[in-house]
């Protein structure tokens, strides 16, 4: 294994120190429990999110104006504990009340459950909601049901968004609502990513070789098949996703193409073309659309496609400015 | 060889027209011969770079309001043809005349010469600056002189802000100069990269090495020395740079944490962690930053560091909105 690190032990806490110091007027990192709030305390329903590390930018690089209040960032690819999101609960600004974005994974949604009900017994008023937009596999290595992945992002802005802009907290569980119900994700790799304190790639996989519907752990996704061309990947995965949910001739979408760490951008380009021309085919109109590094497994490479059926009041929450330290506009 | 793309003569085509998807209201594409301009005009001095194809985002990334006019992008690490710099010079509204932003590469200032040339001779005013902020080696595979690298994002950024305001041809190419004068880089790389129409790595490295110094295209660096802590390269990368130029004690510097594309956040946040550590002791204060993906090496892992000595003009036009595909701000 060869990286750019210290300490394996200290690896979490490293590049929180070296976000704290890049995003300075963005975010406070707490080392004790570990969460990352934003710099300035707000007056607006809060909104907390977290996971396994080696996903970044996900979830820390998401906090900041128009997104999250708080990231809870666990050790890599292992659930936080519920302390870390009790604490970063408690220090919010919480009296609009506080939305937990939960990505489904068994050890996730356990901790976050847990983190709730410490915080309802102090008075917060805490709602979740449940992210599993992966349409790979019904169940896997980590959890029972879909897993959560890309659609996160999507969650984020537009919860972050309503959140923002001052909307009660049933509205922003609403929008939550919206994006679970129209949002779906697909991922596929070319390589494994490799764990530091395992020092070894988590599989194996041959030259030749690429796996379709991988979750962002490394964990199995729907088959392992030869190396097939972006067209045919981006073909295969609009096909999972679209009849899905089913996408109809007109309708407006947001469209990210995502790396998974190690995927360099000429790669993620040429997918984006291949999923546009799928999607213009399906009569589908990508409204606004990501391509880049915003939920990913370490250094993997790869790259995910995630859908979202939007309208314009989501377009409007989508545009809504925005300042963290992985997404900007508008400001 | 793994990768996304579809044949490999298309690749450069097809990641243009997943571009030019992506970002349908930022630029428009022209594809013979191949560059990119801004979706509208402007009635500005303007600014032209270019290069080989392997450094996505740049120099296209960079195209848009704040930063460059048009891009003109080679076969991957190949200087582009005059033509192409030609033709985009005179799609753009150069009244206000033009700058060429050249990367120290042989071919590069060879073709951007050439073109320089031949729109001098149908009336344009043209003026060109090379950028050779590569501390690590004198003269290497591709070039006489120092390499032009990381802080191409920096000449790109602060010339392109000066002329978005109004500045004359004149005050542009200052910066330049100033850019010149007080901005330095190293890099260093895990792994190879892969050209896809080679098919295999650039050179050999094994699984307890690393090369400090290396260039863009995977050509040689410095040294070949086992692999060390994030710490040590941030020392060693950063002794480089600061004695290339007597940065000292109290300068403000705007610092580049840049992956070279298959490097995790994670490890450039460590990295930043260490290189900020450095620049404190050295009683540098670094007063803006980017971590991430700027100016990459296709698929290599690996980093570089670039530094700028800036003042309060600098950090005004540094500041100034910005709306590309890879840096946006203020807008």
């Amino acid at each position: 294994m060869k990286k750019i690190l210290n300490n394996i032990d200290d690896v979490i806490v490293e590049e929180l120190q070296g976000m704290q110091k890049a995003y300075n007027n963005l975010i406070k990192v707490n080392y004790d429990p570990i969460f990352v709030t934003r710099a300035n305390n707000t007056d607006k329903v809060a909104l907390v999110s977290g996971g396994g590390s080696g996903h970044e930018p996900l979830h820390a690089g998401f906090v900041g104006y128009g997104m999250l209040d708080a990231a809870c960032p666990g050790a890599i690819f292992t659930s936080p504990t519920p302390d870390q999101m009790e604490e970063a609960t408690k220090q919010l600004n919480n009296k609009k009340g506080v939305v937990f974005l939960v990505k489904n994974y068994t050890g996730d949604v356990m901790n976050f459950q847990m983190a709730e009900d410490l915080c309802k017994a102090e008075g917060i008023d805490v709602r979740s909601i449940v992210i599993d937009d992966d349409v790979s596999v019904k169940d896997s290595l980590y959890t029972t049901g879909r897993r959560g992945v890309g659609a996160t992002v999507f969650f984020e802005k537009i919860c972050g968004a309503s959140a923002e802009r001052g909307d009660s907290i049933d509205k922003v569980l609403e929008y939550a609502n919206f994006c679970k119900e129209n949002a779906r994700s697909m991922g596929m790799a070319l390589t494994s990513c490799t764990v530091p304190a395992v020092g070894k790639p988590t599989f194996d996989i041959s030259d030749e070789e690429i796996e379709m519907g991988i979750g962002i752990h490394g964990e199995p996704g729907r088959e392992r098949i030869k190396i097939i061309t972006s067209a045919k990947i981006a073909e295969t995965m609009m096909e999972a996703i679209c009849s899905d949910i089913p996408y109809k001739n007109g309708d407006d979408v947001i469209c990210m193409v995502n790396g998974m760490g190690a995927t360099p951008l000429m790669e993620l380009y040429t997918l984006y073309n291949d999923v546009a021309k799928i999607a213009e085919k399906k009569g589908l109109k990508i409204v606004r659309n990501l391509v880049g590094n915003y939920v990913t497994s370490i250094d993997m490479a790869g790259a995910s496609i995630s859908l979202m059926k939007v309208n314009d009041d989501i377009i409007k929450l989508w545009d809504y400015p925005v300042h963290t330290a992985a997404l900007r506009w508008g400001m």
